[in-house]
């Protein structure tokens, strides 16, 4: 007899396990403004959690300014700080322990793989108390494409020693659903970053819930048994 | 022969000419911190431009927290001091300026009516120079209920002297698009306000654009001819 392999869950970061996508947007608005780029906040929110070298092309193209690789380097640095400053009140969304827990209950192994660098994400992390020493954790910095190439969840699965077809990919974010149907796997949807159904749902979701904790509420419609 | 009336514009405010709509979510998301009633930023977001009354139910339905008159004052004052606080670096969307002025070469009349109350409407309409002793400016403060019921707009078609049904509204959110229907009048959805696509023709938009600039590009296709 055939056996399906162990499924496991991928989880993006911001937006999906924490509160903190409106956060970033404005913490890019603030390192656009201070090097005099004028971008719409709207434009900014669309684009966070995609790579950074295609969110610094689709600058280029809509407002027309050529982005040195110092002046990257600039922005990004910004970012950070501007992250950070802001990162002391950011907080776990609704039912994110709770899921964390249960998944760990019933064995079913998880991982984290996010678009975000190294240093915002620890922050992040330490605020939702995820032991990094236990769980994988992949970075930007980990692999040579962010989403919506696949390579972090390729990567994040790799991790979990899990084959990515038996893997659940949870995201808030086209870029995250894009990533998951690259790397043939199942997206989940999760309007917690602030983007709406329909939009998660063409870019390949087969599911959208609420937040973590209304996923918690719908685990066996991605196919989590009870013990 | 009959006539049909002159046509023009209702524009909502926030999100819509202006790109305040992140700073309005996060200065309810701070007044509603400081008084520890826990709730998601994408559930403010997707609130913004609804009338206060029903924003306080939709509170009390997801957090279990009963409002009181004065906690409702306390919300709106905290709400109000965070946005005037940000308010000093709130622009115009790209091509308010160029939009407005043309529907005023082309002797199109247009007025603004907004949810928000006139004190943070005035803060807004400072930043991008709209002359409202000139132009009629309708506020929550004018009419019984705010959107998504139809009085703000259909206040404003009075003001201006043309019939509801003439009227061309113009909105970032659901909630404009709800009132314009129940105003029986057209509904144009722009993007600027962080709402997708799906989600404004949903609710009833005939066209969506990005933003005014957007908007501007495609007059023709509200009706509005050269002179």
């Amino acid at each position: 007899m055939s056996q399906s392999g162990t499924a496991g869950f991928l989880f993006d970061l911001d937006g999906t396990l924490v509160d903190n996508v409106y956060d970033h947007v404005l913490a890019w608005k603030e390192a656009l403004d201070a090097l005099g780029i004028e971008l719409s906040v709207w434009r900014i929110h669309r684009r966070v959690g995609m790579s950074g070298g295609l969110f610094i092309n689709a600058l280029l193209r809509e407002t027309g300014v050529e982005i040195t690789p110092e002046r990257n380097e600039e922005i990004h640095r910004l970012h950070a700080e501007g992250y950070a400053r802001r990162s002391a009140h950011v907080r776990p969304l609704p039912g994110t322990r709770e899921l964390l827990a249960t998944l760990d209950e019933r064995g079913v192994p998880w991982a984290v793989a996010t678009s975000g660098r190294r240093v915002s994400a620890t922050l992040t992390l330490d605020r939702i108390g995820i032991d990094y020493t236990r769980v994988p954790i992949v970075t930007r910095d980990q692999v040579q494409h962010a989403k919506p190439d696949p390579d972090l969840f390729l990567a994040a699965a790799e991790r979990l020693g899990i084959e990515i077809r038996n893997a659940i990919v949870v995201g808030d974010s086209v870029w995250d659903m894009l990533a998951a149907q690259r790397a043939h796997c199942l997206g989940v949807g999760l309007l917690s970053g602030g983007y709406g159904t329909d939009e998660l749902e063409r870019a390949g979701a087969y599911r959208v819930y609420e937040d973590p904790r209304d996923l918690l509420r719908h685990l066996d419609e991605v196919g989590v048994r009870g013990r």
